[in-house]
């Protein structure tokens, strides 16, 4: 008896398919809704559901998977048509949804206690059920937007959603979690636009000299710009703040260009910025250890090297390589956690290598 | 005989050991010199070259990789030292590097002649000869930099290396291409910096909510800072003008951050710019042709019809949901190159397939 079976997706974009595929996948009923009917019918042939309509009563779950904008609005309908279901939704913004959700249910108590806001952190600059996967969701973070008054079987239905979706639940509340994504995806998402929103006015030769790093940069700014506007417009005031922190370190970097000390401080804060944000598996860097190997100066060393390590089954989590100012050497620094450094140490020495 | 046999590679980072594996691979020989001897023995073992020196009157060709701020200087003693050798360098400014060879050279025009600046658009957030590959240039954009004064042998072998990368050659003059660099290479990567600048700032739990955009358009932000602090120093004036730019447009986001309609245009802009950049291969998006078929609602049709595409020897270029707004059925368009899309859309009718 699965727990979720039926469930109802509201919305079958990305997200709303990717669920369906996810639930589908764990032998749950997955009923599929959409107002554009084309993308239900695309979503069902990609293996996310029926497209078909449950009996209200039965329904367990309902997921509101629609644009920002009518988020709310389809959450405190599903309340009301679905009495045993819990509800949530996957908005990317969260308080303003929720006051709207509870002032509207602010007589019915138990519609209010169904209600679990969430929000899986995963998607891509592309749109729709075409590109969904049961794997979007593998090893991202899901929050869970938890209140006092909600029903515990509604939460624990998240939770079993979640799981099914081979996600990691983080628990917070709306205001934390709105202010948090200001800064990890509302700022780097304004961000990537306003990059490429100057290609617009290069000279069109310019741009053939385009490599992979203003790709990277600019990746997210083909999203969808309906859904973005109605994001930053739930999340204007945590939105404006980050960007006149931006504001001020712009102007200091543009009024100090002419300092190569000031501009490298920029980079250098952007270069540790970019280190804080968690390795896979939320793992940091720091928690690895070295085993440093000389390099002999013969074409085919390193394979040989890797073919061994591989063969001990060790995963390099990274590489460096190691400065010896006494004797003119190479040395290959290979990070790898810290219960493995030892034994790799121990088995590259008698396979033959110098290990320092 | 290797016309670029032999080539002497000065500075053993990722760009010069890389480029060392494609010219061996070539047949070239091929020696190395770094001024941190462990990085020219790393790029040894990896299958860049030999560590040694040539006999200087032999060297074809040299391949100044050093970091761009003494990229003039090796490129000037190279000249001198290698009598019979045509001189490259490969940093990512060349007005600079360019005046600062012609005033050195002014009175040994043999000299200046043989000094041909180039610029390989490729590279990585790594830096060294551990992550150098043969395949790092393959169709990427190579610059030429191109003057009336050089010697049509030493043009001539910066063609053959371009071509021995297997990248795609752009000839453009230093100036051309110093204010190309600035707008889609040092704009992105300072934008890079400042984002990830930010989440310094950030409580670290939020960080737990980052996920592939946010690290995507901070990736390039984990370069090498002392590179990126010198090209910028090389490159003051066209960098600030796009800064400047930038600092109008990220105001006035911040005075409308309140009406929807200012905040989707800069959306709007940056979606049209992120387009702008040429697709693979330099093909844009608006070269092709949709052939639009109806998809049955039932697990596994795309998949059967990929199979069937597939099947057929045809590249799908992108794909969108077409909307009926008649009939309740789903539409797929199949983007292709124009030439393919008869014959695609004949076969798939044969098929069984309902194309429209």
């Amino acid at each position: 008896m699965n727990p979720l079976s039926p469930t109802l997706v509201i919305g079958t974009g990305l997200i709303g398919a990717s669920i369906g595929q996810c639930l589908t996948k764990q032998g749950a009923e997955v009923f599929l809704a959409d107002a554009d009917h084309s993308h239900a019918v695309v979503a069902a042939s990609r293996g996310a559901g029926t497209v078909a309509s449950p009996r209200p009563e039965t329904v367990q779950l309902v997921i509101v998977a629609t644009p920002p904008s009518s988020a709310a609005d389809a959450v405190i309908d599903a309340l009301h048509r679905y009495p045993n279901a819990a509800v949530t939704d996957v908005a990317s913004v969260k308080s303003s949804i929720e006051t709207a959700v509870l002032a509207a249910t602010a007589n019915k108590p138990d519609d209010t206690r169904r209600y679990v806001g969430s929000h899986p952190m995963a998607g891509s600059q592309h749109a729709g059920p075409l590109t969904a996967s049961p794997e979007l969701f593998l090893d991202r973070t899901w929050v869970i937007v938890t209140r006092p008054d909600q029903s515990p079987v509604a939460v624990a239905l998240l939770y079993a959603l979640v799981s099914a979706c081979e996600a990691r639940p983080v628990e917070m509340d709306a205001a934390t979690h709105d202010r948090a994504v200001a800064a990890v995806s509302h700022l780097p998402q304004l961000m990537a636009s306003l990059t490429a929103a100057r290609l617009l006015d290069d000279d069109p030769r310019d741009l053939t000299l385009a490599g992979q790093g203003v790709r990277d940069v600019t990746r997210i700014a083909a999203s969808d710009t309906t859904m973005w506007r109605q994001i930053v417009a739930a999340n204007t005031e945590a939105v404006r703040s980050q960007l006149q922190a931006v504001q001020k370190d712009l102007a200091l970097l543009i009024e100090h260009l002419d300092d190569p000390a000031s501009v490298e401080d920029v980079l250098k804060r952007g270069r540790a910025g970019a280190a804080a944000l968690p390795g896979k598996h939320g793992k940091a860097m720091s928690d690895l250890e070295s085993v440093v190997v000389q390099i002999p100066d013969t074409p085919g060393a390193l394979a040989r090297l890797f073919a061994d390590i591989d063969r001990l089954g060790v995963n390099v989590e990274d590489l460096s390589i190691e400065h010896d100012p006494v004797r003119e050497a190479g040395f290959l620094a290979v990070q790898v956690t810290p219960e493995r450094a030892e034994p790799l140490a121990f088995a590259l020495s008698e396979s033959g290598w110098l290990v320092r």
